[in-house]
């Protein structure tokens, strides 16, 4: 290729640590500038200076709506359709609880095997709770169109694989379940902020995801929720908690919706957290998600070619067509936990999903030709040499 | 009384704004000192420098194990059996499910009616979400351990009531569910920090609070959780995240709860909080709670005398004896609102709650008796000159 590669001028906006070539931004984004003043701001001259008065004069019982916007934005949502708090868990149970209620009828949950475990643990809790016969049904990624049969009450689908990147096809998997009469339910968790999407277009009910992946919040960023505009009134909170009341300061005795989106709001919204991802998210200024797609699918098929050239033992595990792919790359091999350690000991950080996955982000937020060359060669080296080859880097106790 | 007063010699572990006296540590603490440096290594040094890896090197990921171990031990609770995370009213509900399914052959859900409404709203939730036929029945506070009937199945207590500060017996009424078979579960929002508490010798099933009150983590810090030692085996959680996983790196297919305490997490902890509110507890360090709460005792009744002897107009809306109360004092007058306002003027911060109740928090960690007397001289101010009578302390939008 001789085309000029596509460039977002925006490195500068994150502290990167000098040396580190950072490819785990699927896991946890970095610290973008001006996080760490945001904070100090909100602890020092709003918490401490004000203290109770700053839910007022600071702006803190608007802040899910306000940051929910910017991430409506950033995902293809109308203004006032999305509000952010808890975790994408939490969320997850909200949505399944609603689309439960909406689709009164048919108790299937489907999802598929590629889902982020979490999700499916949260609707087998809510099943087993209910009590009302419901099934989780998990079909492979590729019969997900196939198995929307019309006893699915809602269909739990996580857009990108969090393993392999493998992506669906958002508006066809969620024609197929609209076709069907169900209810769509998205976990954008590896989607925003790394893919183009189109929630409004897509017609879905229910979206979430979280903010410390792409969306560079923090670790333990509150996670968002979206609800397609005309369901919001139908919407009966599982959790239904004071912050998603009408009227949360009248204390009144017995739970009545929010109008809006904030009736998905459950408890006090954490304003620390909220305040590092709203400054967080100001890196988005000006980034176009078309432009930053193409220039993710760019260093993405770079990694790719460079590994494959340099790194005959390792298989590809993600789809080779990046139109099928988000913005990660996985390889696999059976030694891949200890080469992610060597990896991480040369200071090129990629993760490890179990059995043999080797995960590596690119986003072009803060990456570019430059860094993925730097970090195939680094990789050729860790097979060449067999760095990984060191009992340092085979205990497999790992926690991210 | 000539008795030297009991002082607690922590005032300066404390940022309090020049000039203000802070009664409102019962909605949300002051900003303790050294937890802006707390945020700002959690950012830079953690965050920033670490990314991904920080949930290893920093221990972001046995953080809610460890700040749980330091408000066990203000509670009375063992090390083990306390863990942080999302808000209050999740950890309600985790409790409520968790309660119901231990004692499934009773459908009441007893509370009170000086319960904080977002746990009734979430007993609401959840009641309906079931639809197994679940009752809540509400009654008055001081026929609570009449009400404990044998079709009890969990009773939600509210320790300390969040307009009148009147405090239940916890060891009365925990014995008196106990004897009709209830599964206790206690909501010490405004008792943890602010009164002993010794939640291992009720016997409860359950305990919740937050940690932004008397605990002084910050707006929006996580919410708290215990479960008796015995019990926490046969939780089978509701709210079945990744993290209350026994092995939540292993992803595998099924859900599989923790063997400890680990199975009330839900999703990813809020490092940034739980950072934040670490730091804020060690202003506990060498505080004695049996000193604490003479010296809560001494502040709120020299406030009762001199309120009352200054401003005849004000009804004391709290119980007159001490050991019904908690560490707040409240008293109501129909023009409550704004006088709450005119006293925020003068840079006295008490709060409001419709209809008619200001609310006065004492906590011997940073208020003393000189802060007490200038607080009522200010009050009687307000109300011999009828500051309050000013058409701007009289909108009735409120917040806090």
């Amino acid at each position: 290729m001789t085309k000029t590669p596509v460039r977002l001028p925006v490195k500068d906006r994150f502290h990167l640590p000098e040396g580190m070539i950072y490819l785990d931004g699927n896991s946890l984004g970095p610290l973008p500038r001006g996080v760490d003043e945001a904070l100090r701001t909100a602890a020092v001259d709003q918490w401490g200076a004000h203290l109770i008065k700053g839910w007022n004069v600071d702006g803190w019982m608007a802040q899910p709506a306000r940051v929910g916007d910017k991430i409506a934005a950033l995902i293809g949502a109308p203004a006032g359709c999305v509000t952010m708090g808890d975790t994408l868990s939490i969320k997850v149970y909200q949505a399944l609880a609603a689309g439960l209620n909406l689709n009164p009828d048919r108790k299937v949950i489907l999802t598929d095997s590629g889902n982020f475990p979490s999700d499916i643990y949260m609707a087998e809790g809510l099943i087993k709770h209910l009590g009302q016969g419901h099934e989780l049904r998990i079909v492979a990624p590729e019969d997900v169109s196939d198995a929307m049969t019309r006893d699915v009450a809602v269909a739990m689908i996580t857009q990108v694989d969090y393993r392999t990147g493998q992506m669906h096809d958002m508006q066809a998997v969620s024609d197929a379940g609209h076709d069907a009469g169900a209810v769509m339910l998205w976990d954008l968790a590896h989607s925003a902020g790394a893919v183009p999407v189109n929630v409004e277009a897509s017609g879905c009910a229910f979206a979430v995801g979280c903010s410390y992946k792409y969306l560079n919040g923090g670790p333990g960023a509150p996670a968002f929720i979206y609800v397609r505009p005309d369901l919001i009134p139908k919407i009966d909170p599982a959790l239904s908690g004071w912050l998603g009341h009408d009227a949360p300061f009248a204390f009144e005795p017995s739970y009545r919706p929010a109008v809006g989106i904030e009736r998905m709001r459950v408890g006090t919204p954490p304003v620390l957290q909220l305040s590092a991802l709203e400054k967080a998210l100001e890196a988005w200024d000006d980034v176009d998600m078309q432009e930053l797609r193409l220039a993710s699918l760019e260093l993405s098929e770079l990694f790719i070619a460079q590994v494959e050239a340099r790194c005959p033992d390792l298989q590809l595990a993600s789809p080779r067509n990046g139109a099928e792919r988000g913005s990660q790359v996985s390889f696999s091999h059976p030694e891949g936990y200890a080469i992610v350690q060597a990896l991480i000991a040369q200071d090129v950080i990629g993760d490890f999903r179990a059995p043999n996955i080797m995960r590596f982000g690119f986003t072009p937020l803060y990456l570019d030709e430059a860094d993925v060359i730097r970090a195939t060669e680094i990789l050729e080296h860790v097979m060449n040499d067999r760095l990984w080859d060191r009992p340092e880097f085979k205990i497999t106790r790992r926690v991210t």
